[in-house]
């Protein structure tokens, strides 16, 4: 973790491999010209792509590599296939050997967190990971998690998202005191799973720099009620699908609607700044990237099926993430809830 | 269920009460001429009502009763309180004697589920209820559940939940063989919770009218992938809201962009006509109206904080389903695959 702007990229990742990640690269540089990439693939394939982007070429150090994992490999099978020789395999291991501080690929997510996992291994009292979003609000922005990292979760599973949460609100937002709330099907006390309930009761007392909200329920994450929203892999994965179905729904519904009559057909022409504006609010693309927490390291999961802009976007906040200081945040605020969440354990074994 | 067309209204229910419930049955009445009601509820705050609603009054008897629960009551006080002499229990009950085929209520979800559960008791081989919504979808309407009744659940009530919801779908939307999917967090097979699984390898073989596609994410829901979306009660729940949320949070959207010039605001003149199709579209009371399933009678639950229109839509959700045939369709159904899901139980003790 020397160099603040080194980011390891695995460039044979995601539907399109290099054709995408390299013109995702040149975006990147317009905002971000002191980026320095470690480019993990083949180079057969990378050198005439870099020939056509001359300014990637020059931010760019190419290190071989002989396989790629396919989208649709088992991560097991990956495992097998691609363990040390693989882009992706080498992508991670560079951030672990220091020579970035954060990974990122758009290849398989389900190989990605096992590698992660594996090459990287949970911090210290973490004992599962979880996939941050940064998911648009009303407000402004919020973080999510887990999106799919892990489901069966116990009540200290969820303190650690809370505080791995809280740790990145304030890396990457700046904020002071986040305030979390943990997704939940009711706001009253009573309702909900055991789990959910027990880690609520532990982060109202907890001493953490952070502003425990409560419960929160679905329609919260869109409100921005939050900055941190804290649940399982499986309801985290499900809302966010959910909302990108939705929002992909409504924009089918604006655009039938917009040709339903001459009048409207007249009345897009004028507003056509307007639906501009909604588009890229709307645009999946620029909210693309997932962050895996709880690593000894910042791996980012870019969405597979993106373009450049998309993969641009993934890699900002990849940028981001790496001029943060959050592993040392998380870190930190792990030691403070030590003895806290000692004591949880210690209750849960009298049970 | 002699009378095809009574149904059975907690007139107390909801933030509003009869002030909502009334003008919301004179708009049913409107498309449903032939509709009865039994109304439970306070006759002081009936009787002036309904003088100015002469329809509803001509289509109502009145069935006075003492107390109504309160939207903020837990279940369990509401089952002191409100036993036998509340008029959500009363509406139940005129149910489970035989005096309508489906009752309605806008109160309290907890205390509704609480009551509807002793009265009326699960169906034989269903242990646990759920709660189905209607989702509209870019193929027009799905039918999700459980939308938050039963959380922890088993593959044993995953396949329970997937025949009401296919036997709901054939009553309520005329067709032969619905087609089936369980939401998880991947498509491929080795991904989930391991009881969606099991329900999956289920679900696979089952004798059943069905037409069973696999598995579904969350995104799945608003491209209408399949008839019947199956999950457990917590992340329908949140899946539900989730979408209500972004549907709202693009609303506004919508609205500011519109907002942003002279040009757009020009537009939205032109385009009203297409913005009120669009906002008819997104009008939640639209949708209106949660099933609870798997009892022995059928509970419609309306959203507490709706108006008349909102109730009127969640009172023809619950003539659909007094036109319909579904206790018999889901008996039907249970009883065939009644064989199936013992070797499940067998195979599960055997573990």
């Amino acid at each position: 973790m020397q160099k603040n702007l080194t980011i390891s990229i695995d460039a044979m990742g995601g539907d399109f491999g290099p054709e995408v990640v390299i013109p995702g690269i040149d975006i990147a540089l317009e905002s971000t010209p002191e980026l320095q990439v470690l480019l993990f693939g083949n180079e057969k394939k990378l050198i005439p792509l870099l020939d056509k982007y001359p300014k990637v070429r020059e931010a760019s150090t190419i290190h071989h590599c002989r396989t790629a994992i396919t989208m649709d490999e088992k991560p097991s099978t990956a495992l097998r296939k691609g363990r040390k020789i693989s882009s992706m395999w080498q992508t991670i291991q560079s951030i672990k050997d220091g020579h970035s501080g954060v990974a990122i690929s758009a290849g398989n997510t389900g190989a990605l967190m096992a590698m992660s996992t594996i090459i990287l291994r949970q911090m210290p009292m973490i004992e599962r990971p979880a996939i941050a979003a940064i998911w648009p609000t009303l407000r402004g922005e919020s973080i999510v998690l887990d999106c799919g990292a892990t489901i069966d979760v116990t009540s200290k599973h969820l303190v650690d998202f809370a505080v791995m949460g809280e740790a990145m609100a304030r890396a990457i937002f700046g904020l002071k005191k986040p305030t979390v709330g943990l997704l939940n099907i009711g706001v009253e006390e009573v309702k909900g799973l055991e789990s959910v309930k027990e880690a609520g009761e532990f982060l109202r007392e907890a001493p953490l720099p952070m502003d425990y909200y409560g419960f929160v329920e679905g329609d919260d994450i869109g409100k921005g009620t939050v900055d941190v929203v804290v649940t399982e892999g499986f309801s985290g994965n499900i809302a966010l699908k959910t909302a990108e179905g939705t929002a992909k729904q409504i924009g089918e519904y604006l655009r039938a609607a917009m040709k339903s009559s001459i009048f409207s057909r007249i009345g897009y022409v004028f507003a056509k700044g307007a639906f501009n504006i909604l588009r890229k609010k709307l645009d999946p693309r620029q909210n693309n990237g997932g962050v895996f927490l709880g690593l000894n390291g910042i791996v980012v999961k870019s969405h597979g099926g993106t373009d450049a802009t998309g993969f641009a976007s993934a890699l900002g906040l990849a940028i981001d993430m790496a001029k943060s200081n959050l592993l040392k945040e998380i870190e930190t605020d792990l030691k403070k809830y030590k003895k806290k969440s000692k004591k949880i354990a210690e209750q849960k074994s009298q049970k």
